[in-house]
């Protein structure tokens, strides 16, 4: 039976390990530093038993799962102690910094970076899920950097998870996701905060929380020790779309302060071209 | 057969049509200075006939379901021509306004200011959907300027739709309402704005729309000539809340800038606390 090696035990690593689980009937051996989350990792069922990262040899498979800022120096110690066969990717959502830490490491050719478009608001072993990852966009960087055979392996393993791949500069995808992941979360979380500073009272928010406000804050309710080193990872991107949208916010304010009817019309009308352009999300 | 008038035979109007006449049998008669829409009413089959506002002594109730701008005024002439047991209410989600513009009118107490909290980002007669108010909350205003009969004859029709009622001043309404459904619109579509400035090329957000995205982003999508009047009416309470929201969004860029990791997961983790205040959402 093939193993498994999933490193990072929380909603992404443990999606991964349950439908890769069930679906290719790998053998899967979880690492996680904290004991509770392999603990509940056993218990949930999604792990059959636990492991450490002084060998790896016996690997048919690594998913590195932990925050984006130790992927680098986690992949590289994998390298370290893998099979020549082991196919190993991460799923971190920033990528220039993990292709830049592994590019010299001799097992390069082993790697695969990887961004699984896919998630939730919520985090832990228990936030695994089944077929999270179906009709989602799989991002693959420098993928010229893999040897063919691991990067064919690491594409049946994301076509059995029914994913779309994708190839992308790790720059340009760095720059893009701050725009259409980060900026989303930021806004959603300084809306939660600016609500929760003014509705003191509980019961207010209760009441006139309608579903429109239910949506645009859901991404507030996400774990800080995923979204900390996201942030900072892709810091200069981030900010740049934090400016522009603060720059947005300003002028629309100032529409608003001159009842400047026909600019708020031009403006929502303009922004409702979204909706042809998510129309066609996968 | 008891005679509904609809004014306004948009997403709300329609749906109140919609469910009235299917769960009380009204014969519905709908007004709209829009042709398109009073013929798509009438081929969608929830108003029976086309009405005017010359002579509304005929009618039992009459929802006022208009921008919001224009409710005052169409409030009055609404009162001008009802019967004397006639229920008018409006459907407005700012509400001080409204308030003041029927305060002095003869008929106030046939007057019922209500804020159904329910909604989708479609507008128009084709946007008019079954079961839209089921286990929402819907706030009356000013309560006690309407006469008993009247107010219960309101409560009565909003317990058929299986609203919750809760009773509320209209600047507190406005206040609260700026915050919890107002600021979360224009941050949705001021994230809209900045992501089709950026991402001129639309495959780029095709492929990298998660859903994270395609949430928070979904109030952009809703039409402009529903919130320019919303935005405006409420104004001062809206440009407060946007002034907070810059305020915070700035904060936040700053613990990014200086790498204040500490700084970003107090603020993330305090505002997870929006998790427990939302899980009593009706």
């Amino acid at each position: 039976m093939e193993k498994l090696v999933v490193i990072g035990l929380g909603l992404i690593g443990g999606s991964l390990a349950l439908d890769l689980k069930l679906r290719m009937n790998f053998k899967v051996v979880g690492v996680d530093q904290n004991p509770a989350h392999v603990k509940k990792a056993l218990e949930l069922g999604f792990i059959d038993e636990e492991g450490s990262l002084d060998d790896l040899s016996y690997a048919s498979v690594v998913i590195i799962a932990v925050p984006v800022n130790v992927i680098g120096e986690v992949s590289k110690q994998v390298l370290n102690v893998i099979g020549k066969d082991t196919l190993v990717f991460d799923v971190g959502s920033v990528k220039n910094e993990i292709c830049k830490a592994v590019e010299q490491h001799p097992k390069r050719k082993n790697f695969v970076a990887a961004h699984p478009m896919a998630g939730t608001e919520f985090s832990g072993p228990e936030a695994a899920i089944l077929n999270l990852f179906d009709d989602k966009v799989n991002i693959i960087c420098e993928a010229d950097k893999t040897d063919w055979r691991i990067l064919d392996h690491a594409i049946s393993l994301f076509k059995q998870l029914n994913m779309h791949i994708k190839m992308m500069n790790p720059v340009e995808h760095d720059r893009h996701i701050a725009y259409v992941s980060h900026l989303s979360h930021v806004s959603s979380f300084m809306l939660g905060k600016t609500v929760l500073e003014i509705e003191k009272n509980e019961e207010a928010i209760f009441d006139m929380a309608s579903t429109g406000f239910a949506s645009t804050v859901r991404l507030a309710k996400s774990s800080s020790s995923t979204w900390t080193p996201i942030f900072l990872e892709n810091k200069e991107n981030l900010i740049k779309s934090l400016n522009e949208y603060i720059k947005n916010l300003k002028e629309f304010k100032k529409m608003v302060e001159d009842d400047d009817a026909k600019g708020l019309n031009d403006t929502m009308d303009g922004t409702n071209y979204i909706k042809t352009v998510l129309n066609g999300i996968k």
